[in-house]
């Protein structure tokens, strides 16, 4: 099931969901627009997360990981861009608990079911006065959507947003993310919230299985943050019997979810630092599902085969080359790989393709790659961008 | 031990050694100058070779694997720059064994002791008359070392050659590779003679020692290519007793090999595409080489931090991403991270580093990476080069 997902729509759409942000003076950097953000529900909610794989993690997610632990429910986050409160010890797990507290006694709620999320410079404390005055100063609105995307920015180019409908239900959603890492101002985040009622246990399953699709399979540089988080909220403000494994609307909603993560994937892969393409790699053919993820990691990352996006250059023998230092399972003459449509590579040889058709194809702004490794039925599509100097000149140029 | 590299030397420094080369019209990119070249032993010679770990291998990868088998034995080598003879099936093999045959005649010697390497576009059949007629006007000479080391170049922009002398004896060598992969035009190939007498299975275990801590430790783009191959030959020429395990000359021999091959790896990453910096990556305190080496293969290969050291800046939050994400055991508050000689992270948090003079030191062009991570003796030292926006007007513009 796919379901279409309304790019105008955002993580207010769902019923009993309010927003608001505030320029707090946090973030230093960038449009210097809005950094401090609420999202709230007017009744506590269940909550499904994900956290950062990587071992260096923020005070803000170990502080989210304590609060959630099995317990499946909350109510609000609280975001601020411009400082990623990681490499803080404990004065940083100190200060993110304070400015739960502050926001929890801001929207009358219990500081437990408040979470929260920071992205920005790592090695610098959060400036508390600033902060505080600036969740003194949100005031959440079922309109504030919007604004809680460009409030989670860094250095995004532009918001990230999207809704969608499944049965008599709403998901909204709101991303962050350009460098998938940028340890010095940016990671990958994301907020979900829908009026359906669902058993916190489906909604985390749910979630982890739309992430493993989505947001784990897009690559800007192949590094990973200490902060990329995945937030869930499910408020049930439309009523009607909980969602769970076997239930009405459970598979509308599991697909649901993964067409909004999905979604907003692409949206971060799109505004990759310094990206003018985007990078879809499909593999099919494979041994195993875990054979396919990996080779999709691998093409979206190789920096030749993002080169040559980047020229439009219909490169098959980069292709083939990072197929060659995968670990992935193949059937050497039965491997295929097309480009925006186009047969380039079969049968061990490159085939006679329209060589000026295809260079015309890549100069659009969506790339395909797709290979079969014609093994078995494992398959798996990810998102990447092209390489460009712009990238390097976004990364060299910054200092600490 | 370490022994000192004569980076004037080359692979006809050895007493025994003769090359020479010439163009074909083989290389039509580039600066057009010699493409085919031949290094020859006066005598058969012990042979050790490390070939591409990648799948993806050469017709002429394939053909010296089948013809050193376990001999060990071989005695000349004929290398073309232009075409890396790859993804060419039954063709390419017939192809490159005839010219191993050409150049035997060519020499007077059996075409079984002569292997052949190809580093170039791939897909793409050798052409064959072209070829012939270079081997015929190739003729070599004991001053042929460094036109052997030009004509091997693709995107190389200047040639890699060096020699060490041990005891009575010389080993030379030369090599090539620019972009660690780069399928269309490059590969990586060393080339190594030295005139002392050695122990076939000796001589392999030095060169497979030695080229993981050189070559296997060099990445330009974390690719690897079709083609890499390493090949050592010891003519005896010099005199003196067999060198194995145990007799004199034996650590010599082993230091030298190590120390020839370092440099040539080195000079790699200098002249990586684009590159304007060697980033030398350095990890102690690691529980094991594995984890040393892994670590050291993140850190050169890093988008962020590569761009970081082309950008001159000091950003050791890169540094320590890199950490967090790679599977290398770690004591967190024991951990620290120096850059040019200066600690900038230690117990878990930045230093007050002085950051101007850090900033100063990094516009040099060689810049060193130290980690330690508290845990063991595990080590490892590696090479890569600054992400620059040339690198991706190289891979970006070049066109299939």
């Amino acid at each position: 099931m796919t379901l279409e997902v309304d790019p105008t729509g955002s993580v207010t759409s769902a019923l009993g969901f309010v927003a608001g942000a505030v320029y707090a003076g946090i973030k230093t950097y960038g449009d210097g627009k809005l950094d401090v953000a609420i999202l709230a529900s007017d009744r506590p909610a269940a909550v499904a997360a994900t956290f950062t794989k990587t071992r260096l993690h923020s005070a803000s997610v170990d502080v989210n990981r304590a609060k959630l632990g099995t317990r499946g429910r909350g109510q609000a986050v609280v975001v601020n861009a411009g400082c990623a409160n990681s490499s803080t010890g404990q004065r940083g797990l100190d200060d993110a608990r304070t400015v739960t507290e502050w926001t929890a006694r801001k929207l009358g709620v219990a500081a437990d079911d408040v979470f929260i999320c920071s992205t920005g410079v790592i090695g610098h404390f959060l400036p508390m006065e600033k902060f505080e005055a600036g969740v003194n100063a949100v005031e959440p609105t079922p309109l504030g959507g919007l604004d809680f995307a460009r409030a989670i920015m860094t250095t995004d180019t532009r918001p990230k947003h999207g809704a969608v409908r499944f049965g008599p239900y709403t998901l909204g959603g709101a991303a962050k993310g350009s460098g998938m890492i940028h340890p010095n101002m940016a990671t990958m985040l994301a907020f979900l919230g829908t009026d359906a009622p669902v058993q916190p246990a489906y909604l985390q399953r749910c979630l982890s299985d739309a992430v493993e699709k989505s947001f784990n399979l897009v690559s800007v540089d192949g590094d990973t943050s200490p902060s990329d988080t995945a937030l869930l909220f499910a408020n049930g403000a439309a009523g009607g019997e909980e969602i769970r494994e076997g239930t009405p609307y459970a598979i509308e909603f599991a697909a649901a979810v993964e067409a909004l993560c999905v979604h907003l994937a692409k949206e971060m892969a799109r505004d990759g630092e310094g990206a003018t393409r985007l990078l879809e790699a499909t593999v099919t053919g494979a041994a195993t599902t875990a054979d396919a993820r990996e080779l999709v990691r691998l093409l979206t990352t190789s920096y030749l085969l993002k080169s040559a996006v980047h020229g439009a250059d219909p490169n098959w023998g980069r292709v083939v080359a990072v197929i060659g230092r995968s670990s992935a399972a193949y059937d050497e003459d039965a491997v295929t790989v097309s480009i925006c449509g186009i047969r380039v590579f079969e049968h061990s040889r490159p085939t006679e393709f329209p060589l000026e058709t295809l260079a015309e194809a890549m100069k659009g702004t969506d790339i395909a790659i797709e290979v079969s490794l014609g093994t078995g039925p494992g398959h798996a599509t990810g998102w990447g961008c092209d390489l460009t100097a712009e990238y390097v000149h976004i990364n060299a140029d910054y200092h600490t």
